[in-house]
């Protein structure tokens, strides 16, 4: 079998892949690709740092399979690196690893021998060789793709000039916006609180935050100014879904507390956070702006590891907390104040797959098919069973045709193939039950529901 | 692919199916049918009545696909609200929603052809005629389905004179037997409970519930009332499972300060609720009823919502607490006292299938086969997927076999085409393992498993 | 299909099965069997008594299909309780305990035909025939699975009388090693405490313990005598994972207080066990152990059925408690300190199955491949479907390659067949992604993924 029936043992599902979605724009909604590199735009010059430069997934197969430091983050030869990540990879059947490195070498390489320790020297030479000589480039890859939209994930104090400069000149013509993560801004009992603080109000124009008040009026600066870059989403990570009542006065008080420089409890805390999201939630309302919720990380989790490397090393794992009570509150508590967004909530825990897919219809609006997503699979969960299982959970509760489809959530110019990957499997999974006669649609909802989840369904969202 | 062969990949499987299920009588034992409905036998005139008139699974997914609710539970007109069904359920790929509407439309209305936007007028006008000419009541739906039995849900004040009635006529040659929900004797902190225990002293013939003895006898009388009636079986809903130890003194305690006027206490609900199940339990048991404990509700999760439309619109989702220790502690306690009736645990939540497979053993009884049951997969894990991996979860503990099978759970007299799609899904399940080679047993021993799952099973464990 | 081909549809699979892992050694690294049995070695002479003497799924299966407990554990006749049995697993259709039984009697008995209440009888006399024919012993099943090493289950306080003796005279040409299961020393609440620590001061030749270092340097001796003995692993039953942070000094005012007849009070009780653990581990690191932790069994849930029979009689289920915060914390804990051994993470639960798959690589070392293991599904989660899920699980988080594979976690010298259901579970996982064209590895990495996830990854993790 050629990569080109990878997953795709339906009939029908070969047929809707290679008409509707083989081909079909990408919109990466959402990404941690760097606005300034893409601006840079620099010739590649070494696959081994375009694939382990950045790639937890690929440093985490490598430690468990007990390569040493030295040849994954350390100062080991590119060479080393690639050699040994070869030897890995080729042993992880069943990992999206290994799908996704093939496909990223025939894709972008036009290379469909496997990799392993033997061919990886042949195959390290064959792909710089191929760099050198196309001088290949972020945005050849990003032309070649067909990626329409990147979504750049950024601070609120980013003074977005690449986004500025690339919206000017459109290196690769594909819009790059950026999206509004104020995490900092919420972790009150961070030791940094204060300093970002700071660094907010300047940005700003403030001389100071000082309340509560000030606080919201700063973020909403910042939210007006991202979106004069462009920005469409926000995008936060809840590692704890311990929201509580709040006030206004309360988070008032807790905030003047810290900076005065008393110690905020965790209750205190959480008083603040939960009133500080609710706030936002109303400046996304009020710019039309959709709120992606990421919850479930367990961060860095080994300290040894995390003073030697620092943070998004590879050493995160899934958490396994309840989610169901807290997140219907959530969206309960906004939609009675009239300020609840488009929202994306995603798991890292598959457990959670069937309540989040049932909690979207509950607070549905006609205004906006799909207005609460559960959004795709992730990180750790995509993967091809995270995926399969993510939309048959999707597709039980008859939520699937609104789905706004995937994202790659990535570093690396090379992973545009994972949205390929996705439309495998979506296909597969509506062509398999075209093909047993159980589902039975015309070609033009087989190809509306197909295009619909590839791109159709976000440009809508976005409003594109 | 027909309908005739949904499902049913496997060789063996079509020939169970056929052979042991396809026409095998149905006992309903937990429904949500309206016995005066059953008693009236009206003449239904419309389609998009009976698909659309109590429906939320419908309402749902019309929500989420951005129908206007006017068109879902508002004035449309009946022949536009059909029509923005069936552009819904036409992308409704892998919902059992899909399946259910072919399945009715195949085998009460003979239309085969798949519903969509260009079919719907068409489809709409053919069920309607059909039943015009037909005359169609739900006892020839009772009758062409072959329903043995007919469980519906009652409060304990409920007079039931439609089942006695029913009881008498026997219009549709099946038994209507109430079933014993006092879910508001048990919700001690509402406030409607004050009013709540004044209705059920007057019907059980009290002049006032003064005390816990009092509320106990009082439902002691509603009890027998409902034995009088034909019921074999009490239901309830357990949206927490907050058990907590108790004893009468202290529950009297606290139903004696709710009638005073005082306000209870979280803690104190959870004695007096829990003190109320065992005694209930106790009852049962005496009576020799089953005791059905539906787990993991999470109901009116929009306030807004809830507001306009009310309870049971389709703004519920499922919950995902922990269920082993409480529910191992309840049983334990019962089972200690004596006084553990046949009971059936059903969970919201697939997470929870593991525990509650494992349960049922500990609780063995040699004087009823399976005694403890896990029921059917319910309500949103009502699914293909959810009942494949509810009967892969029961059989790999080693409980299948004496497994009570599917019930409706349903508000609709079209809705036993669920018994067929349960039937469908056990038949390839046993089915593929015997085309494998995996299980080899003689014909006789297969027709025992899947006629004591479609129905000997039930007969036996009603005692019927 | 013939047994030959049991699970394995895909034509890789079998080339896999038979070329690399049917016949390959085993080494059963943590069962309960007895090694005062394996050093007698006596003749077997009744079926019934192999199968139903000491295994809780058979009990379990029969209790929930109605048997009475005579028949079960009581005092029937051997051939009654063998019949009762054949009925029950005549029904099991998707259970592992279906494949199991066929699996033994095809493997060691020669027998293919099922068993059902009309072969009972039948297969029961040819058994028997055998065994008395054969003076089949454990010995020759220990040889004749080609097992390599059994890791028993021993408390501190055994002499390990019958290990040193099978060491010197090694019947069965296999090495039997105790393993360090300190369950007791660890649970300072329950009654028996005091006289614990007394036996073992006594068989550690201390007068008595007095205080936290003593109980320390108690364990210290017991687990150098193990060592002696052969051990390399210890194992601990964690029935919940409420660590919390620690001092010896605080432990040993606890353990002062107990032993002076004080109450000790949940909290006390957690401080003690939780710094106990790191002392364990401790030690564990210091002898170049491997530590297993096994998560997630809820016991003796029927109070009535434990007063009549006891522990371990089929009454215990799965609990469902969060894992993943406080796994992660113990493991950094240690790992922070230096002394984190080799561990093997065991649940019970497959809803842990990602967390678990997750936390290994953040704790890999690259000194010992796999250093962190997520062990094999285990009791109720040792089916297809958990063996299944639980491959899938480590495969795509890319910790597969390095898996130490199967155990029995068995009582019965029948059960190497385990190893065996295992082993074309695992060739299936890998052969049908080859033969989709999913998987494309040479035919020496195939050899090296199914010969050491079958048996060489152990062989190096146990440094044999």
């Amino acid at each position: 079998m050629s990569n080109q029936d990878l997953i795709l043992t339906s009939p029908t599902a070969q047929r809707l892949y290679s008409a509707y979605a083989q081909t079909a724009p990408i919109y990466d909604y959402h990404c941690h690709l760097s606005a300034k590199e893409i601006l840079e735009d620099k010739v590649f010059t070494d696959i081994a740092d375009m694939w382990l430069g950045h790639d937890h997934y690929k440093w985490r197969a490598m430690r468990q399979a007990g390569v040493a430091e030295a040849l994954i983050t350390g100062s080991a030869a590119p060479a080393d690196k690639f050699r040994a990540f070869a030897r890995t990879v080729a042993r992880l059947v069943g990992c999206p690893l290994y799908d996704w490195v093939h496909l990223e070498l025939d894709t972008y390489f036009g290379i469909a021998e496997p990799l392993d320790e033997k061919s990886a020297d042949r195959i390290y030479r064959a792909c710089n060789k191929s760099l050198r000589e196309r001088s290949l480039r972020p945005s050849d890859l990003i032309r070649q793709s067909n990626v329409q939209l990147i979504g750049t994930t950024d601070d609120p104090t980013d003074d977005l000039a690449a986004h500025f400069e690339l919206a000017r000149c459109k290196p690769a013509d594909c819009r790059v916006i950026p999206t509004f993560r104020p995490d900092r801004a919420l972790n009150i009992q961070k030791a940094e609180f204060a300093d970002y603080l700071a660094s907010l109000a300047d940005c700003a124009g403030y001389g100071a935050i000082r309340d509560f008040a000030g606080l919201v009026a700063a973020l909403r600066q910042r939210v007006s100014f991202f979106g004069q870059a462009g920005c469409l989403m926000s995008d936060h990570s809840l590692e704890a879904l311990d929201f509580v009542d709040s006030s206004r006065e309360q988070a008032d008080a807790v905030l003047k507390a810290r900076l005065s420089g008393k110690t905020v409890s965790a209750d205190e805390a959480r008083v603040f956070s939960s009133q500080l999201l609710v706030e936002l939630a109303g400046l996304y309302t009020e710019f039309q702006w959709v709120m992606q919720l990421h919850v479930g990380a367990l961060r860095n989790v080994s300290s040894r590891m995390f003073a030697r490397l620092g943070a998004d090393k590879g050493f995160d794992v899934m958490n396994d907390f309840q989610v169901a009570v807290p997140l219907a509150a959530l969206l309960n508590r906004l939609e009675s104040k009239g300020t609840l967004p488009a929202t994306i909530l995603y798991t890292l825990n598959s457990k959670d797959n069937l309540v989040l897919s049932t909690l979207p219809q509950c607070f549905a609006d006609s205004a906006m098919p799909g207005k609460i997503q559960f959004g795709a699979a992730w990180w750790f969960n995509d993967t091809q069973g995270g995926i399969e299982s993510h939309i048959k959970s999707l597709a039980e509760q008859g939520i699937l045709p609104t789905f706004i489809g995937m994202l790659t959530d990535s570093r690396s110019f090379l992973s545009y193939t994972r949205h390929d990957y996705f439309r495998r499997i979506l296909c597969q999974f509506i062509g398999e039950r075209f093909d047993r006669g159980e589902y039975r649609a015309s070609e033009e909802i087989l190809k509306e529901l197909v295009e619909g989840i590839c791109y159709k369904n976000i440009v809508r969202y976005l409003h594109l």
